[in-house]
This record gives C-alpha cells, sequence and structure tokens, in this order.
C-alpha cells in the first residue's frame, strides 16, 4: 500500500482532498502547517479534528513562523485588513503569502524523503480560486521537476492536486459523495469562532454550498 | 543599486559567496538558516561575525526546527553517527538533509518577494563537493523555473551560485582575492570549538587550503 502524504490545514478543500486520498486506498500521513495565520487555533482543532476521523497514525505539525516575520499578506501581518470579499478581481490579492506553497511543499518533501512516501496531496484550487499564482498546477509541474532534481536519485514523489479544476460547488459535491468530515472543517479568514461571512474564503465557501444546493453543515451548528 | 539575500550559514562557502555579492555592488540582506545542525551555536556566532564585518542591516534567522524532527541525516539526528570523512565515496553520504536547499531557498524566495531583493545568492558546490543532490546548478535551475511560476508576475529573482564549478582551492582563493573574512568562518560538522578534523567538512575543507597553498587561518588561531 502506497504512502501518501496529506497537506491539511482544517479547511474545506485540504478535507476532500485527504477524503479523495484515503478513497483511492493511500496509507495516510498528515502535515499540517502553521504559518503564523489568524485563524491557526480554530484550524488546528479542525486539523485534529480531521486526523481523528480518518484515524491518522502518521502526523506531523510544522510551525513556520518565518512567514510571520517576513509577513507581506494579510493573513500573516495582522497590520493588513483583511479585506471585504471582491470575488470579481483578477489582481494577486493580499491574502498571497508569498511563496507560501513552495514552503510548505519543501517541507512535505523533506518528509515523504524520510518515511518513504510515493505522494503528496495538495487541496490547490486554480479554477475558482483567490488568484495565487502557486495554486496553479504549472506551479505543481514546475515543483515535481525540483523534486526529480533536488532529491536521492531512487526517490519518486508525485504531486497531486485532486482539485485543482474544480470549483467550489464540485468540490463540495465531490467531498459529500465521499463522505468528508465537512462539519469539521474551517474556512474563515478572520474569525475563530462562527465564519465572518465577509472574507474572500467565506464568500467562497457560501457561494460553493449554494451553487452545490447543500447546506454548509457548520452553518447549521452554529 | 539591486539587493540581493546572501544565505549565510557562517561557513567558507557563504563567507566567500557574501564577498562575491559585496564585490559585485550589491546591497545586501543575510538570511540564516538554522535546521538544528549540531553545531548551530558556533555556526550563529560565525554568521553574527560575518554580519559585523560587512555591516548588513537586514538579517533574518530562521529557526527550521522541522528539518530536526523529519530528521534522516546526521546533521539534524543525533542518533545517527557523523562517519569519518570518505571523500571518495560517490554515494549520497548520511550528512545529506533531505531537500535542505529547497527548504531554504523558499524562506529567501518568501523574503525576496517582501523586501523586493532581485537576486538569490547561495554558496553551493557541484565539482569536489559532498555529493548532495540539492547542490548541483540543474537543482537551481529547476528552481527558478518554479520562481517563475510561483510568485507574483512582476516578480524577477535569479539564483546566483557563483561557486558552483569552483572546488574548495579555487573558492579559498577566490575569498583571499576579495578580502573575505575567512577567519571568522566555521566548517566542522561536529565540534564547537576547535574543528574535529575527522568529518566531510574539516577534510574538505583542509584539503582545499593545503591545494591552495594558504594556511587556514581558524587552525592559525587555534
Amino acid at each position: 500500500m502506497n504512502k501518501a502524504i496529506i497537506l491539511v490545514s482544517g479547511g474545506l478543500d485540504s478535507c476532500v482532498t485527504a477524503a479523495t486520498a484515503h478513497d483511492a486506498g493511500f496509507n495516510l500521513a498528515f502535515l499540517h502547517l502553521d504559518y503564523g495565520q489568524r485563524t491557526e487555533v480554530r484550524e488546528l482543532k479542525a486539523f485534529t479534528d480531521i486526523v481523528d476521523f480518518y484515524s491518522v497514525s502518521e502526523v506531523l505539525s510544522v510551525r513556520m513562523s518565518h512567514l510571520v516575520e517576513i509577513g507581506g499578506s494579510c493573513l500573516t501581518d495582522t497590520n493588513i485588513e483583511v479585506p471585504k470579499a471582491n470575488l470579481d478581481n483578477s489582481d494577486i490579492p493580499i491574502s498571497y503569502v508569498p511563496f507560501r506553497n513552495a514552503n510548505m511543499i519543501s517541507v512535505a518533501v523533506s518528509w515523504a524523503e524520510v518515511i518513504g512516501a510515493s505522494h503528496i496531496f495538495i487541496g490547490a484550487v486554480e479554477e475558482d480560486s483567490s488568484g495565487y499564482p502557486d495554486c496553479r498546477r504549472d506551479f505543481f509541474d514546475a515543483f515535481e521537476k525540483l523534486i526529480i532534481q533536488g532529491t536521492r536519485p531512487e526517490t519518486s514523489i508525485k504531486l497531486e492536486t485532486p482539485l485543482i479544476h474544480l470549483d467550489k460547488s464540485q468540490i463540495i459535491k465531490k467531498g459529500v459523495s465521499l463522505k468528508a468530515p465537512l462539519h469539521l472543517t474551517w474556512s474563515c479568514y478572520q474569525a475563530e469562532n462562527i465564519p465572518c461571512g465577509d472574507c474572500d474564503s467565506c464568500a467562497l465557501r457560501a457561494r460553493g454550498f449554494e451553487k452545490a444546493g447543500i447546506i454548509d453543515p457548520i452553518l447549521d451548528l452554529a
């Protein structure tokens, strides 16, 4: 049975990604990356709940405090305000954490090489996304080439992005069909008790559930 | 004046790399990455001494404790013994820290994007090296392609590896000609007071100085 590392933030996309890897029969190892985002405490709870749900025994939680020190994003620098959602804006938003995904995948590859994982699953979404450059499949293709160059010759690691071309409503439907624990997830960029409803992430989630014709279970619980 | 981030461990190669960037007229920013290597305390002192030598004001020191948690190398896992030097062995040595350089350069790129640095200098050596896959120019070429894919469209960052095709004696001669503070550097993988003389890094350094016909100033001080 092949081993896969899943990057699990605790959000909707990573939860459905974990469900996809589980459904494909992989032996799961979960990696959580805390980069000082505002809602980290709530996200970590979501992560732990999803670990328990899938009874995952190989777990690594990494604090990347340098992304806070470096700043440059409203997610990591509390001096930068989280803007109201504007899903029609095609610019790269201020929530973009510079080169964040490269930092995360590098950790995952280091871990994969040591524990012998052959696949890394990431819930990145290119369509219907917030416009982050490091969420495009071209980025992951370039990263796979980097892995070939930068690891032992016998190491083979594929980057799986099962959601990359789905929109939020398709992700939600996929999650429901895979019995993913969507009720355990957290998406809001700003609040930790009740989703603010105003940030990009809340807006994307709300639009996705509406389009899918499904009631968001975390609102149902609220 | 263009700004360059220099990865400065405190060793010989990064010191000569800093001297090269300084000589080329870049505005210097120094990045030190502590990945839990055995001799970190001594390396950090070397780093600080080199910061002072070049009067660098933009400095970032990052603790990447996950590379210790992940382990898999004699540099980060104290349960794995540092072997005696064997410079004729063509296998990848146990001192290889899995995908370490990708972790480091990812941090550097995040920082570069925020502070507006156009170049990142790394003292990687392909020839006469310890056989690390992530020290080859092919790896850095692949990383430059990754940067293009994973950062803002207006971001342009080049990875400079001025030592990549030099052997240790050529690096030492280059350092002397650039008046690099070689007396402030530290190379030993194992000891923090007097170099052990037995590890790969000590052996490479000793062979380099001997071939260059120069007395190692840190032995002169000892």
